[in-house]
């Protein structure tokens, strides 16, 4: 995993992903504290980050592996970011779902072209399934994060950044990126090291689902005990990865946690300041940035919203915070 | 009134106003039959095109009449789009609105810095009041639409069109345009006349405030008999400018009529696909997009979202359509 690898991801995405900018509102501004810069990945395609992972990993194979098609794991923004990726790419992509997934996630990855197989969480076991379909048809998996091509994707969000902080005067400043395996934040922050060292990575996470926070705090890969519990599905993951936590060690700084009430509220000043649609785990750094500003320092902060796949009643439930 | 002006507006507003990106989701392409590409102004400062026209007039003052201050007449994004740039230019602004203006626009403008004077509109008349302190403060007027700085700052908005529809290689479409009075709508035009001369602008306007449609079909100036009456307040004007009403006769193509259930509609599918919070006057031209196949042609439309200063309540009723 190196920048190298980011910057080839960058040229193969460049045209195909969505160049998003960096935005900030003084209102915004006002209650965090400083000036506060906004990487809108809910603009992507497929409404997340998760697109860049995807195309990348797509992008990378070998033609005659991709024209066998691919396969993912994911109740989520992974799921439709590699159905769409694989859409462009002109082959197939197999999409693993628990049967409980929202339904509007379902029909989404199968409008992006992907066939969903849906399996009971409770007497299935989704790696048998995939294992099965991977071999019987030479399916390739394409990991949500632990896999160095998706970790390169999502680096390219992060050589934006530098590139626009730069045109913005900002030498130093503190990133605050979503963060559920890492894949993201290892990236950015790969990436950064690369291209604006002045800046330094810190991951945001939910509260109860703090296993990077913990990890950094202990100098090894600590677990959630809980699997499921917060609004911020979109980053909850058992641990960080084996592949991005020697990269999150390495880079970040201390993870900051927030609330789901902290990451609605980001949630309703994005839609009224930023006029973006995020979702909870996608608010989560905006939220760290807005509502923590005792635990950050410096005059710039800069916040990844990460995706905007939200229900309209989880929206309206944001909203009603105002 | 020339591209010249716009190009002079863009070296001013370079590094002030967000470079905003071209969208698009294939899901609207579905519901519009062709390729329909967004360019989203609501992720401009103060949530509006507005601000490039604002910021164009401020910087193209003279210093010492700059310093003075300004004066807009706007119950809505102008007020926002002048107040802003006149802070960022270190002046200040008079902002005339009328004391039944939404509660949150008074708010946002006196936020950006503005002093913000009410009027009866029963029975005071804005113009005096106006003419009042413009005489009485030396103040400069910054009109919303037919002054030729604020032509060209929105016709900034044009410049990147041609950019980015020169980069995805669309040599030929319809760009439609939210229509007030014609500001942004004659500025892309004189834009597009000269970078891209395959694409050719519309007009959207919302059903019963077309007067934009009807004097293109008249070939003069009509007006609108009702002064308000639709939820697309911030594309309600009673006729085109004298300096907007020649360009757009030249170079318009017949303008779009759509309804008020049609701008929520689109609305719902801008939040829902393209992780936008637009305005309901705001959404009109993807409304026109979406919801008006058969009045449009070619395989690709470019439409602008012009706002997105929504109130909740607003934004809430387009999310029920859902």
């Amino acid at each position: 995993m190196n920048i190298e690898m980011i910057r080839a991801a960058a040229a193969r995405l460049s045209g195909h992903a969505v160049r998003t900018p960096l935005l900030n509102s003084s209102f915004l501004d006002k209650i965090a504290g400083r000036h506060v810069w906004i990487k809108p990945e809910c603009l992507q395609h497929t409404g997340s980050f998760k697109f860049r992972g995807g195309y990348s990993a797509l992008s990378a194979l070998d033609p005659e592996t991709r024209a066998k098609g691919v396969i993912a794991f994911s109740s989520g923004n992974h799921a439709q970011g590699v159905a769409l990726a694989a859409t462009m790419h002109g082959t197939s992509a197999v999409i693993v779902m628990p049967s409980d997934a929202p339904q509007l996630k379902i029909e989404n990855t199968r409008a992006y072209g992907a066939e969903v197989v849906l399996y009971d969480r409770a007497t299935e076991s989704r790696d048998e399934i995939g294992a099965r379909l991977s071999e019987t048809r030479g399916l390739t998996l394409v990991k949500p994060f632990d896999e160095p091509q998706v970790i390169a994707g999502q680096g390219t969000c992060g050589l934006e950044i530098a590139e626009d902080a730069r045109a913005h005067g900002i030498k130093e400043a503190t990133v605050i990126v979503c963060c559920g395996g890492g894949g993201l934040t290892s990236g950015i922050a790969l990436a950064l090291e690369a291209d604006a060292p002045g800046l330094r990575v810190r991951p945001a996470e939910p509260a109860g689902f703090d296993d990077v926070a913990r990890s950094l705090r202990s100098g090894k890969i600590e677990s959630n005990p809980a699997k499921t519990g917060s609004i911020c599905d979109a980053i909850i993951t058992e641990r960080p990865g084996d592949l991005t936590w020697p990269i999150l060690k390495r880079l970040c700084g201390p993870a900051l946690v927030v609330s789901d009430d902290e990451a609605l509220d980001a949630m309703a000043q994005a839609f009224l300041r930023l006029k973006l649609v995020s979702e909870p785990g996608g608010a989560a750094a905006l939220a760290a940035a807005l509502y923590h500003s005792d635990e950050n320092e410096g005059d710039d902060v800069i916040v990844t919203v990460s995706g905007g796949n939200v229900d309209p009643t989880m929206f309206v439930r944001a909203l009603e915070r105002l």
